[in-house]
């Protein structure tokens, strides 16, 4: 079993930074924070024993050698970014409890024919630049490295710049690596394991998403001599928009989610009805063919509503990843680790996308989740128990030593 | 009859500080732009031999001395201060015409008995800074001085430190001068006058306002793990408001208009369900009557939407004036002038809060009006010809020299 107190100290050491205003973190990716969350990540990987390698996307790969030069490495990670007003656990779990894996290695001096490699992906968030999952999406070969380097911040910096500048840019080129498997634990950021009193949550599946970028053009005008026949209100078609979504995804249930988190007005002032309305519809579900149709039905519903207006409307899917299948024998490795250690467990499919779901795209991969206080997670509130952690971390040493094997 | 083409290549100077992003102007409230134009603004008064004043609240007033030192000067103004993305003319072209009318009088040796006195109110726009017309309702006492001071702009700064900030601070305490008349031209910022061919508004009223400032509050959560009956969405509820505000003020039917210019969504991340959705809804109307009423619906109305998906709302008023009648003698001059100078009027009622409404509770006061293109304000693209400017400059200077008394 692994130290469950030495995990939880690191987690808390590491919410030292990146503090946020309310409880949790805010260490959004590549930003001073997040630098300085990489170097204390790097000294226990030190500490460890551990050699780093960085890739040009600064994708962290800290390796614990194996008996077999030939073997290929089991990899074992999730990320250390969090959102705006994110949480203390959401991906920091995931990376912290690899790092136990192999502190409990060491300790028990257990060496395994494949190397293990920690890992800590770039941008998984997505917060400050989408799309997210953006290195493991370039490792899998979906996204290129120079539409990676030019993605952009609300303020305008370029990614590239922004690696750059933080001092996180490495040479290794990135997805040249090849794995055995792959990995990652995370806190489940939905309500179903608390409420099923379940302690582990073995993954078998991943929901697809489109990011629906929509822009809105409407008439700059003052929202007091403008009277309400001559008004080209893109703002109107904006909650419009909202309210479709909202229908759209309810008439999808079960299995399907639909909301808008980003909205944008142009100019934004009080007294000036809306020329642009920028907003990211968010949606999904596990099944292809229903998630697909969700996006049909937006993007025909969505002119029709602005037409009705005269407002402008543009959409571009600036995020994408299709539903997944885990590999059944990694499944199969968590779940009887699960059993074998005595913790309550039951199969679950991940509401949110993971780096998991790349890296399935290019080796064996899977996941396991534990519970969070009230589902709740993208929020400084998130919270899990020590034990959650714990228990989530020992189902990992199992499955991770059985896979890199003795 | 004034001379145009001075008044134009004025308003073409001021227009170079804080240029826009599309032709227009971002010249906002005390930003430093905003204090380079106050300073063009100054040696053009200087050059006209008007003596300067400042008063607590940074509104500056030019005077230009009468013959009789027992008459209480007409006061003719507006404001320089523009919108983010604001147009050349709204606001500028009265405090200008205001100027041209001096250095006309001036060019003709007119010698007048009571002082005129060119003004530029602080902070018009409210855009930076709510409420708008924050001056001239100090002035009014409206507001109190500390009110004003204490204002926020959207990244925390306080007006007061700002109007010290930018050096535009006076000593004359606000409101202590009194005045025999106050007039103010301004451009339409609405379709009438160029859809009913007149160059002339004669202003008899101006519609009241409120603006009503909503904060909802939901559940952060994450847009893909978070069940669609799990959420506690304020940017649903913030679409379904827009939506009601739509249809209370289509409901009121003709005078009356409704709807939101600005939003925030915290943290405005596009896979977190926004935890708080903060917007104003600005109605306004002719119509006391029907303006209370409408807040009175709205603000019946908006808790009810929330209450349905357990969101919270709380919500302010943060900016009103009453609808005003203007001073039948100055109504009356400024008519008789364009009927004299054989230009078309007709009666306006109008849509914008301006100056001249606080005005109107400490003195006789007025307005008249020049149309500008398609009725666009609030827009970099706001457009009116230097014939419109000049007609309407005309006006002013008939109207302000008759009520000053030659
Ligand atoms: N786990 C997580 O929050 N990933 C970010 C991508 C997503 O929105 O699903
Ligand atoms: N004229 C003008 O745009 N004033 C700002 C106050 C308002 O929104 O009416």
């Amino acid at each position: 079993r692994v130290n469950g107190d030495r995990l939880w100290d690191s987690l808390m050491d590491m919410a030292k930074i990146g503090p946020g205003i309310a409880g949790g973190n805010n260490r959004q990716t590549l930003t001073d924070s997040d630098a300085e969350g990489r170097s204390l990540f790097k000294t226990w990987c030190d500490e460890a024993g551990l050699t780093m390698g960085i890739d040009q996307m600064g994708t962290m790969f800290a390796t614990r050698p194996g008996t077999d030069p030939d073997a290929l490495p089991v990899y074992v990670g999730s990320h250390l970014d969090t959102q705006p007003t994110g949480g203390k656990y959401d991906g920091v779990l995931g990376v912290l409890s690899a790092l136990e894996v192999v502190r409990t290695m060491n300790d028990l001096g257990i060496k395994t024919k494949h190397p293990i490699v920690v890992t800590n992906w770039t941008n998984e968030e997505g917060a400050r630049f989408a799309p997210a999952m953006l290195a493991s999406g370039v490792f899998a070969g979906v996204h290129s490295l120079d539409f990676a380097y030019n993605r952009k911040d609300p303020e305008g910096n370029l990614f590239g710049d922004e690696l750059k500048r933080v001092g996180w840019l490495g040479d290794e080129e990135v997805g040249a690596r090849k794995m055995h498997a792959y990995f990652e634990y995370h806190i489940e950021q939905g309500p179903i394991l608390e409420a099923e009193d379940k302690q582990i949550g073995v993954v078998t599946h991943c929901q697809g998403l489109w990011w629906l970028e929509f822009t809105l053009t409407g008439k700059e005008a003052h929202t007091g001599s403008t009277p309400m026949n001559m008004r080209v209100n893109a703002g109107l078609a904006m909650a419009r928009i909202l309210e479709m979504v909202q229908g759209v995804a309810m008439g999808e249930q079960p299995g399907a989610v639909g909301g808008v988190g980003q909205v944008f007005f142009s100019p934004n002032s009080r007294n000036v009805l809306p020329g642009k309305a920028v907003f990211t519809v968010d949606i999904r579900s596990p099944d292809k063919a229903k998630l697909d149709r969700m996006r049909a039905k937006i993007e025909a519903e969505a002119p029709k509503i602005c037409d009705a207006l005269g407002v402008g409307c543009s959409v571009e899917a600036i995020g994408h990843f299709a539903p997944v299948t885990f590999d059944e024998k990694l499944v199969t490795s968590v779940r009887s680790a699960a059993e074998r250690l005595g913790y309550t467990h039951m199969n679950l499919i991940s509401g949110a996308g993971h780096d998991a779901c790349w890296a399935a795209k290019v080796a064996p991969a899977t996941m396991l989740m534990c519970p969070c206080v009230g589902g709740l997670s993208h929020n400084e509130a998130e919270e899990i128990s020590k034990e959650w952690a714990t228990a989530g971390a020992d189902v990992l040493f199992h499955a991770v030593v059985e896979t890199a094997e003795i």
